[in-house]
Formats: structure tokens, C-alpha cells, sequence
């Protein structure tokens, strides 16, 4: 069976940062294929990556990437798969250029945008999307909203109260 | 046939600038509704609203809102639908807090971003999602593309020299 | 008696930053409770609290969150007690993002917004806001201004001239 | 009887941006004083009206100021009543300076700060805060917000569709 | 003879703010062409334009784009001639957008970025570039210089003067 | 006797803009020479006029500029005078890359920034420059502090009144 | 002798950042004064100061705080002595709101603002203003200068060589 | 033979920031030569550089520069080489102050401006420059693009099975 979701980069350097959207997909027990495509330094990876990810199975693509990031905009450009878009903060300007170069995409050409390094959003999105026409997926979600919320009352039973009494 | 599209937004004042979408949604021939909700002066319609979007039929759901843009947020919360943030430019900062208020959610919570003002690529990300599932939107958005291309290629034709002709 | 001023987190993980504002509610003698309440996490829980909040007794509530910082906006939307947002800075963006989220409400619910990680600051709005009504915390205030000035005061006696002699 | 809310604003120029605060605490009945009182050109009578705001009967003060916007937390550093900082946006900067010099308060002296140009909530805000204390304001803010979601469901019965209708 | 100086703009919608570019290539006796390619709505063509561009006999290439300015990177993928970058100032973010997504090029792909609207700037670099081997050119440069400076002359002699009595 | 203050503009184009300070300085009496130079189309000039400033007798300098404004750095580089810089809003970025420009200076080589399009204020601080050592001056300048705080009263008095019947 | 530059700082937090000022000072000689003065935490104190500095016989004021920074703005609304802003970075907003809070001050009340942490500009703009009427220190400014231009020159002949054979 | 390039920067603190630019020149076997002028202290210093830069024979000027980084611009003026623009980040404002100081210039004056801390990609675009006019830097180019390339192919076949399997 063809992988569903793409999980693109444009350096080996960011992967510590995508790697909860791989640890994501993992656990939804979606199939991922992880690669490293540069918009600049590869174009025409990236071109025939883009071009021929819906006949090779691919649903949904995450790109990731930092600073004037086109990953996401170049492969949209080319596929009308859904492409999100993983901005990544990088040494300078606190990742708002990355933010930019990803949302701030043209008439005609959406990326489906999430928070800068939200890599475990990108993968979550990718899910939702994929539950749109997969109700195991949903179903998926839907466990995971309940446990967020009972992870959160486990807090205020016990965390909460453990963590004033050692810090007042 | 229930509505594939909920289109809701968070003023009415925000109507002109969501009609791209709507329009766009039209042209693709997908099902939409359109709704006024806001998430800080009717929570409750809001919560109910996304509570029982999946059971009602949508798909997708494009969210517009401005300044602290918690709509599409709000809707998030409250369901595992892949909920489309488009950010309202309002008369102050630019567009800037309607984006990091969209774009910025926490983990788990994912909300696909779309560009300030962005309203026709909302309906074509939520057409791309459909089309995940769906092979006749997946063709109509092939053939938005081509006649893209086809618009650019005309353009370099005949426009190009007619401006160069009554400018220079 | 009931606790007056509710100090709710979106996070566990911000408990450092806001625990000064439990510690000067402390000192000032204020009920407080402290929660783990999400408003994108534990949707419910947050309408849950906010809608009862008055009826339980609190008068102020604080409430702190970071990056799309909805959790204020939430609350203040669901109850007429007034909301104290307390932005908290993430990893990214400096803070901007979350003071944004929380201050630039639309018309018809107010925030009162403090700055970026001033925690003993929401405390001490939500004591000037009980005082009105209690005299007893005014006069703490009014302390606790005239404490701030001698401080100053004794700095200027001792302090400054210690820090020169040590410096050049 | 003595007005329980002053609305200060440090130029003339502020008064039309200023407005809508003055005919909210009008239609909620609630007593108010206006005045012109510049932190800069007139920092006397900044202090002097300050430090006598509580004796003569203010329990919240509304400050309103746009650039260096300093005059809320001028006032805030001579009284203990709490002080609504409301920036206005000037002819640069988008309103960014007015709100960083409103909300960035070093720790001991809180301005509770509302969104850039937002009069309304400065009022509802301070509405809210005589509400801790005066059941009849409570009530009429509860009123408030029934009326917010009564205008959304009448917009959404019938203002969508004329829209629609008259759009597409 | 072929053009030297090819001139990319996204969209004709940036054919104004282009065109004194343009106007500055004409006086300078430089011979340039003028296409409108977007990176987004036709990536091949982009491609083809750029892999081709130094074969047809293009030295410089002037690329013009806003929002998620990706058209000048895009060109500087697939060329190693120089890219001129020229950020155009859309609707919202006031240009900030598309300068961040021109400038902040990852290691390896420059693009030479001038001010947002800058495209007389964008002409004159492109000349500055040619002059390396261009002595003509470089003369035409030098003359420029001259000019400017005795138009600056000129204005000190007259024009304050008659700027100063008709103002005073 | 020679001119105290010179007024220098980066271009004619911020002639209205820097005209309040020339008012002012009329206003005050202070002598006065307006030059239009610039940092970049004539650094010779620039380089020529500050280098000699001191010994014709100049004082103090206000340098206006916009954009990438150099200006005031510069002609602070080349003279041991104080030097006032004026940022000037532009079309695009708001003025903060003005302000950015003018007042971010290394160390070794300050310039006193005044706020964006603030000409009046440049005048005035260099009318506190001149009256450390000018009696007359400074006792100009307090009489206009006298005027500001008069004007202030007699607003209080009546307009505010007139406002608040014509608006209520 | 009294002291004729006094050097407010509003937290003795400050003190490091503040210290290269002091140091410069001595260096040229120039009697100062240093006091811990806080604009919000002791505002009769900055009062009481600003209004008889001129007759205590200072002659500049430097004031250096952080976040919403009003100091200098308050202490200049007070005297009529020019005041020299130092803006504070802090631990949010990478110093842009103690810039903007410093240097956007509204018609009427200047404040010389230098770069954000830029201690030793603070101290060479009030030596440039003492040096307006004092020759000695005039000359002073001029030796920095050339010693500016020395170490220069030094670090062409000898540094480069060295940092270069060492690199490479 | 003459050097090809000039690698100019502000101080020798920005050694490192700038040794990628010249570890790239001489991977390229391009001339260059490295000095450190400045234009705030060594304004004469730098007019004479980029006066006599030309018959020294440079083609094309590095200027590196932080802060209000006025040293390309400054160049710029004083030459019709072409001037690269590298803004460095310093210590505050996260590189946006420089960025804007160096891109923004007035029309008449452009400064090809690369990212924040771009070092190496400007040596890249003084390549791509120089190659417009010689075949053999050119070559380089083009297999420096091809290296690109295959570096990204050979990490899609080792690093990233590596780094997942090191990962999950």
C-alpha cells in the first residue's frame, strides 16, 4: 500500500523539528514517506516530487521549511493535493520570515499553514483532512480529543495541587 | 444533499471580504452554507455549531475572523473537521493579529491558515480537501490550474506589449 | 468562603510564569484557586467554569496562555466577570503573538491585558479591582505603593553608591 | 452623587476615537467625568488629579492615549483605583507603539489594557469592574450579552441571505 | 541583438509599480524584455524561463512578485545568473511580507534584493552589474551620479529658497 | 551672526513634512538654515557640510530622512556636533524602518532620535540643546511649557463641554 | 562643583547595561550624579527631581528603562533640559517597546533618543550638548574621534592578517 | 592581479559572522581582499575606498555591517560597483534594524542586499556578478548548483533512513 502523507523538508537540519509530526503520523497509524526536497537547491525534485505525488498514492504533503520558506508554495504550485505548511524558525527574525514566505501565498495557490516548528499540528491536520473520506482516522481524532481533555483533569486533580504546595 | 462547507464568519461586516470564497465555492459546484457566529458574542452557537458540524454533513470548515481571531480556533476545539483560519485585515496592525491569532494554536489543536484577506484560497484548500476524496473536484481544480497557465500565457501575448505601448 | 480571584492556566507548563501572581495574591491576603483549564484542549471545561464563575463566587478572573492565546477572550466571553489575560511568551515570536490574541478583542468583550509574562501585575489589577469594593485591600495597595517607593528610596541611600564603588 | 467613572484623554484630538466609551457607560446608566489631561503637557495635573481620584469618588479610570502612550500608566502610578489603558492609533506605527507603551507595565503598576482604538471595551471593561460590586451593572452587562447573541441569530436569519441573495 | 536584462513580474496587477524599472532600462540604452510569469500560477514556465535564460543571452534578470514573494528565489533556483529581487507592497503587512520572502534566501541561492517598490533601484543595479564589463554602461552610471548631485545643487540654490517664502 | 541650528532634509519631497520645525524655531527666534542634502545622491556635500558645521558656527544639527535614513549618521560621523535625527514616514513599512535606521547608531557615534514625522519636537530639543548655555532660550522654553498646560485648562473648561453636548 | 549630567535609571536591574554611560562620563571628565528613579514606583521622587534639576545646576538628564519605558518621556514633561532616552531591552520584545515607548513622544516634549542598550551613546550625546558651550569637552569629542578612526586603522594593518591566517 | 572583490566590514566583531562569504570567494578561486572600515568611525576612510575602488581594480564590493547599518548604502554612494548588502545581526531587534538599514535606500543609490547573516550567499552573488563577464566563475556556478543537488539526493538515500531509524 502507497503511503498516504508526504512529509517533505527542505534541509536534514530541520528534522529534529519535524520530527513530532513523523511521531504523529506514527502513532494515527498513517502511512508517511519522509523526504528531504529543497525548493532552491533541488527544483526539479521538488517539480517532479510534486507533479506525480497524486498518482503515486500521496493524499496529503507536509512541507516544512525556514527563513524565505517556497517549499510549501513550490509544491503546491505543482500538485493539487493539499499542501501544509510547517513554517520553521530559524537564527534570525524568530521565524516570522518563515511565517510569511508560507502564508502570505497568491490567489490561486493555497498552503494550508499551521505555527511556526507546530510540526505535531502538521501532522494532526494532515489526519483531519485524511478523516474527511477515512472514519477509522476519525475515529482517531476523536480519541484524542478525549484523552487531551482527560489529561487535563488529571492535571487539576493532582498536578495542580502538588505544584502549589512545593512552590509556595 | 446537506452542505459539504460551512462558511461561517464572525461579523457580518466581514461579508465583503469572505465573498471570494463563497463565489469560488460556487464556481466548484460544492455545497456550502453560509453563517454568521461569532466565537466571543455567541459562544454557545459556536460550540453547538461545531459540535454537530461532522453529524450534519460538513466536510470542511472555513472560519474568518479578525483582530484576536479565535474563531476558527474555536471551532477547532470542538471538532476533528479540518477547520480552513482565513484572517480578517481590520483597521489596526495591519492584518498582523488577526494572522498570529489564527496561525499560532497550541498543539493538538490545528487550524489550516490561509493568507490575510485570503478568502478565495480558503474555498480552494477546502476544495482541495475535498478533493482528497473526490475525483470530479480533483479535476476541476486541474483545470483551475491550466487555465492559470493559460491566463499567464495569454497575458504575455498580447498584454504585456500593450502596456509596455501606453506607458513608455 | 469562596475564593475570589480564579488564576487559570491553558498549560501546566506555564505554572513558573504565573506563579507570582499567586504568590502576591497570597500576600495580599486574596482566596484564590488555581486552574489547568484549556480552551482549546477542554473546550467544555472552560464554558463550564466561566458560565458558573460568578455564581461560585469568584469576582476576578485571571487567565494566562501563550502563542494564539484564546483562553481570556474564551472566558470573558462566557461570563460578565471581569477577565485579566496574561500573555505568556512561547519559543517563538517574542511574546507578540500571544499579546495580540489576548488584547485585540473584538467590540463587546473586553480583556484586561497586562504585559508579556507580568504575572505579579494580573495580580495586583485583580486586587485593585476587589478594592473597589474592599477597603481592606486598598489599604494594602496603598502599602504596597509606599513599600515600592522606600525600596527606592533605600536604593538610592546604599545600593547605587555600592554598584559604582564595585564598578569603576 | 459623585461620577464613579473618569475618562481621561491626553489630547482633544482623541475625542471622536473616544466616543463610543462615553455613550457605552451612557447607556448603562453608570456616572462619568471627561477630561483632557496630557501625562506630558500637563503632568501636574495628571498627578494631582490622580492622586485625589478616589477620594472624590472614582472607582475606575479610563485613559486613553496614542504614541508614547504614557498617560494610563502615569495615572496608575498615583492612585490604587484601577486605570483602563485604551491606545489609540496615531498617523504611524499602525497603533504598535501606543500598545506596547500602554501594555508593557514594569511589575508593580498594572494598566488593564484594552485592543488598540477599542473605546467600546474600555467602558464595558470598566462596566465590568463596578459589576464586582453593583448587582444592577451585572445585570445589565448579562443583558448585554443576550443581546449580542439575539443579533447574531436575527443577522443570521435574515441579514445572510439578503447578502447572498444580492451578491451572487 | 538579444535582450540583456529580462524583467519577471508576478502578475500585470504589478505593472505599474514595474515600470520604472522599465522606463530606467530605456534610458540607459539597455536592451531588456518584459514577461509576466508567475511562480505560482505557471511553474514551468518559470522553470523554462530560468534554465534558458542565460543560453538566450540574458545577463540579469529584474523579478518583481509580493505577498509570499517567491518568484525571484524561484528564478535563482534554476539559473546562476544574477536575480535582482524587487518586493512589491501588496494589501496587507505593508510590504514587510514580500520583502522577508525575497531577502531571506537560504545558503546557496542568493537574490539580490532592493527596496520594496524599488524598482528604479531594481534598473540601476541590473546597469551596475553590467558596467563589471560594460564600460559604456559604467559611464552612464558615472554621468547619473552627476546629475543627481547637481540636481541637489540646483534646489539649494532655488527651490528651498522658494519652498521656505512660500511657507512661512 | 551666523545660523544656530541647520535643518537638513534627505529631499525636497520632506519639505512639508519637516516644516513644523522650521516654524518652531522661527517660533523661538533661534537663527536657522535649511539645506537640502543627501547622504546618498551627495555624500561629498554631506561630508563637506558637517565637517565645516562647527566652524561656521553652527550649533546644533536636525537631519531628516526617510527610508534606509542614513542621513544623520552621517553627518554625525563627520562632526562632534549634536546631532538631531527626524525619521520621515515613507509609502511602505510605516516608518519603522526610518526610525530602525536613524536611531539603532553603533557605539561612538549617537544621534538624538526623535519620533517619526516628529519635526516640532526636533525643533524643540534643539532649543533645549542651545538654551544649556542660553538663557533666553531656556526661558522660552518654559514659558511654552507654561502655554501647553494653559491650553490644556482652558479645554477642560470648555471644549470638552462643547464635545461631549455636540456628540451625546 | 555640582554635577552637570544626572543619570536616572528606573530599576537598579538596569545598572550593568547602564554602566558603559557612566563610564564614558569619567572618561571625559564630566561630573555626574546617578540615582535609581522610577517613573511608576516613585513618581513624586521623578517629579521632585526633574523639576529642580535645572537649579540644582544639571545641565542633561540621561533616563534608562525598560518595556513600557516613561522615564524619560516623564522626567522631560518636568524640565526643560534636554533628556537623553536610553531604551532598556528586556526580557520580552527584543527592546522594541522601550524604543517605541521612548522615542514616539507627542508634540511639545522631545526626548533624544539613542539605540536601545546604547549606554555609551547616551554619555557622547550629553558630552556633543555640553560641548555646545564648552570647548574642553568639544575637544575631548574630537580626540574620541580620531582615536575612533586609529583603532582602525591599526586593526587593517595587524588585525585582518592575523583573524584571516587564523580562519583560513 | 588585482582582487576581484572587496569584502568590507564594520568591525571586527563581525569576523565571524563574515568568514563563510570569504571561505566561499577562495573555494571559487576569486581575488578578494578584507579590510575593516566603518562608516560611522571611519567615514573619510570609507569615502576613499569606494572612491578609487574602481581603478584599484575591484568589480565588486561585500559590505557587511549591524545595527543601523549605513556601510553598503554609504559605498553605494561613492562608487558604481556594484554593493552587496550583508546585514548582521547584533544583540537587539533580532537583524530586523539592519535589514531595513541596508535594503531600504532611496531611489538612485540600490544596495543588493542578501538575508540576515547571509555571509555566504553573498560571495555567491559577487560571484554570479563577476561571472556575467567570465565563463570560468560561471562553470563554478553550475557545479555548485549540481553539488547542491546531489547532496540532497545522497541524503534521501542515507541520512534520512538514518535519522528515522536513530529517531523512532
Amino acid at each position: 500500500m502507497s503511503s498516504k502523507v508526504a512529509v517533505i523538508m527542505g534541509s536534514d537540519s530541520d528534522f529534529q523539528t519535524v520530527l513530532p509530526a513523523i511521531k504523529k503520523l506514527k502513532d494515527f497509524g498513517i502511512e508517511y514517506t519522509v523526504k528531504i526536497i529543497s525548493a532552491h537547491r533541488s527544483p526539479d525534485l521538488a517539480t517532479e516530487f510534486a507533479k506525480s505525488a497524486s498518482e503515486k498514492g500521496y493524499k496529503v504533503i507536509i512541507a516544512a521549511a525556514g527563513k524565505a520558506a517556497h517549499l510549501a508554495g513550490f509544491l503546491a504550485a505543482n500538485t493539487v493535493l493539499p499542501v501544509i505548511g510547517l513554517p520553521i524558525k530559524s537564527s534570525t527574525m524568530d521565524g516570522l520570515d518563515s511565517l510569511l514566505s508560507t502564508v502570505q501565498m497568491p490567489s490561486g495557490i493555497p498552503v494550508a499553514t499551521v505555527a511556526i516548528n507546530g510540526a505535531e499540528n502538521a501532522a494532526i491536520l494532515a489526519a483531519e483532512i485524511l478523516a474527511v473520506s477515512d472514519e477509522q482516522i476519525a475515529q482517531e481524532l476523536v480519541d484524542m480529543k478525549k484523552q487531551m481533555r482527560a489529561a487535563i483533569d488529571s492535571k487539576n486533580e493532582k498536578i495542580v495541587t502538588d505544584l502549589l504546595e512545593n512552590s509556595l
